[in-house]
């Protein structure tokens, strides 16, 4: 526990009103939303520039004290929320929100770190342009956030992941200086990419605080479907054979199993199903163009007759309006909280080389089954960018914290199949405080001392995020 | 100068057929294509596996020694020649040129550092995929060289730069550990992306052995076209309006100025003027589709008929034919080498945010002619990444060395203009020995800062590719 009077230096940076210290006004940068962890903490400072973030992190160096960044509070691993010692202060980046510039012809923006993700979606609209990073956290989430994690999302297979998204950052390091990097050039070879240590880094090396991100044309014509299918090598064949006919123009490649339908149909609000028969697996498939009366209404029929005709399809349904085509990517979204609703659910977050998909889930899927006899495996996710949510919901009837207790012999059984497939065991979600014992597993000692050797150079005094990721 | 037998343990380690000593085996690897540099060693080693790469890395930081990789020898910037003191030993990556592997199912190749880019085109091309780096020195220059230092070229608008084609890479450190992240996943959060680091650092932080390059479906059906405009203005207007509507199928932008191509139907071979009458600049427009039937041709017109209309566009060619559109590219290519036929050439690799180009060449033009009256400013180049190539010829008449003696005065200048528009000093040719006296120029204090920190961390003794960079 670190004395209050202690901390009166950082305080005053902040002013007492940023610089919330009782329970009921830090408990919600406490919590996380899946329950995982519960953290203590004497402070939970917002400043409200780069330069107060700037003043903290000097003094918490002058002081010895430790800071951990938050965003919107939306991250899986734990990365954001405090230890239990009390000891750790929270840098809430929420008070920096604005979106400083949007520049249309250059399809560049400027924000700030606490800019919650959707108001970026409604800045680059309003200028006619497309931020494409999509996540179902996307009301909360915070820019910062999204870059500091690398965050995926559904429009990695046309658009990347966040690291691909980001021209410059403005970063205050460790230390306590300020880095202006923020960049709008496309090209500049000027030396080392310095941004790219900081993004994925999760506030390990240093606080992002602002960010040059890429914008793309809007869409001005959309085709989404939704197809049955007999098993994953089928999804694998369609995806090669979708790729290659639509290139840039597929936007979405997600694959369900029929499990997670039927929870779908059980418990989310508004859910239907598409076909009207039963399948053992489906995608949906978005193809997208910025010219209105691209052929994309063709170009899907085409891609859905060859698979038919190849006997890769069993059935399928064209979105025949945008109502039609958000209730296909609701049933999509909704696959992750209606496990919920099935008891206990133990979950990985993984990916393999793309064309390894359906080898990693006939073997990952009768590895569980074998362990947990009567789990219910549902695995789901982004098939064009071999990650897949490997979850497992319990046995029907069994006791969910009896099931819930196996949580880290089944992680080790699944990771050992990804590792076998030279896959990763966090493609999305990060590290965090869940994920680092696994670290040692799956690097070897050299990339592990190399990412020691950054973090020593960049926080000497260990101040920022200690104990996560590295 | 080093001692022969000092290197003896070096040459053990390839062998005296791969230690080049003798002046004649030695020259093609110590001089670059421009004449800007000639350099001296005692040794050109040619590894021919990984493990020797190490084995070198290990005795040079036992003996105290030097190492500068070299892949194709086609930078320009000096960072792949040996300085004058004849202590610098060469090491080649030549040797190891195997496609290890195609995974045309994952849009996927593993290749060897020193496989030619236009090999490794061939071997995408025959598993019915596209690898999209495209560069003038394609017949020569090497993957390790060309990721080492980002390389850009003319696919960067729809692909991006080296950086945005690699998946994973292997890397021997400067102190010779070896470092395996051969990963072929889309999405991997795992800490660090280390590979970052290794990419544009120009072989001062590892040296590159092997990568995962990213591949795409290949291009079933292409647009060219050539248009006359009357200033870089329209051009920008017109590149906003194209980008729009074609979204990622549109795959290049480039400008030209007249004289560009008055030089080309001087100097190049089989060069014609694809439209009637004279204009101040010209666009080359590239659409691309994998999709055959996807109505480029119609995207086109549309596109120029737009242009048109608003008064953007004063003439332009459609490429009736593969050979056509070939021939519209030949123009862009050659502007470059014709410039060698009209006398000494000052040469800038710049960029600035896309918006700001008209700007930027208003101003620069309009400094360089009143600097030296009767110059003639031949900025070319890649409009859509806002990297110009602002290349200056001499005055007709002019003395050659006399102009030539101005490059460091010329260079202040336009790179202060650069600085005004936030822009880069070398947009895709890297710092190497040319620029490095620029880098505290453009960049803080603390972001050299960093660079040292990281290089420090790396390379303690300061093996690999001493005052390169940083």
């Amino acid at each position: 526990m670190t004395d209050l009077a202690a901390l009166k230096p950082l305080i005053d940076i902040v002013g007492p009103a940023n610089a919330l210290t009782e329970p009921a006004d830090t408990a919600p940068y406490l919590r996380e939303w899946r329950d995982l962890y519960q953290g203590r903490t004497p402070a939970v400072l917002r400043p409200g520039s780069t330069q107060e973030v700037a003043a903290i992190l000097r003094e918490a160096n002058r002081l010895g004290l430790r800071i951990v960044p938050q965003g919107g509070n939306t991250g899986l691993v734990g990365g954001q929320i405090p230890d239990e010692t009390a000891t750790e202060i929270v840098l809430s980046l929420a008070r920096l929100n604005k979106v400083r510039t949007v520049d249309a012809e250059g399809y560049t923006m400027t924000v700030e770190a606490g800019c919650v993700l959707e108001k970026i979606h409604e800045a680059a609209e309003a200028a006619d342009r497309l931020f494409p990073l999509t996540l179902g956290s996307q009301g909360s989430c915070q820019i910062g956030g999204n870059l500091s994690t690398n965050a995926g999302g559904t429009a990695v297979l046309a658009y990347g992941n966040s690291r691909d998204l980001v021209l410059g950052l403005e970063v205050v390091l460790p230390t306590g200086e300020i880095w202006n990097g923020l960049r709008s050039l496309r090209k500049d070879n000027t030396g080392y990419d310095l941004k790219q240590l900081f993004i994925g880094a999760e506030g390990t090396l240093g606080v992002i605080t602002a960010a040059v991100l890429k914008l793309f044309p809007r869409p001005r014509a959309q085709e989404v479907a939704f197809a049955g299918l007999n098993d994953p090598e089928s999804a694998l064949a369609l995806f090669t054979r979708a790729r290659a006919k639509a290139g840039p123009m597929l936007t979405g490649f997600e694959l369900m199993p029929r499990v997670g339908i039927e929870f779908c149909l059980s418990h989310l609000h508004g859910a239907r199903d598409p076909l009207t028969a039963a399948h053992p697996w489906y995608v949906l498939i978005e193809l997208s163009s910025g010219t209105e009366g691209a052929g994309l209404r063709e170009l899907m029929e085409e891609i859905l007759g060859d698979a038919f005709e190849a006997g890769l399809v069993e059935d399928a349904a064209l979105a025949e309006s945008g109502a039609q085509a958000a209730a296909f990517w609701h049933l999509r979204h909704g696959m992750s909280e209606v496990q919920r609703e099935e008891g206990g659910s133990i979950k990985h977050d993984v990916s393999v080389p793309v064309a390894s998909v359906p080898a990693f889930l006939k073997q990952a899927i009768a590895a569980v089954e074998a362990m947990v006899p009567g789990c219910r495996p549902v695995p789901f996710g982004h098939m064009g960018d071999g990650n897949i949510h490997f979850n497992v919901s319990q046995p029907v009837g069994a006791d969910k914290a009896a099931y819930l207790a196996r949580w880290d012999e089944m992680n080790e059984l699944v990771h050992g199949i990804v590792h076998e497939f030279n896959g990763s065991v966090s493609a999305e979600h990060g590290i965090g405080r869940l994920k680092r014992h696994l670290l040692t597993e799956v690097k070897s000692d050299i990339e592990l001392d190399m990412m020691r050797r950054i973090k020593t150079a960049f926080d000497p005094n260990g101040v920022l995020n200690p104990g996560r990721v590295v």
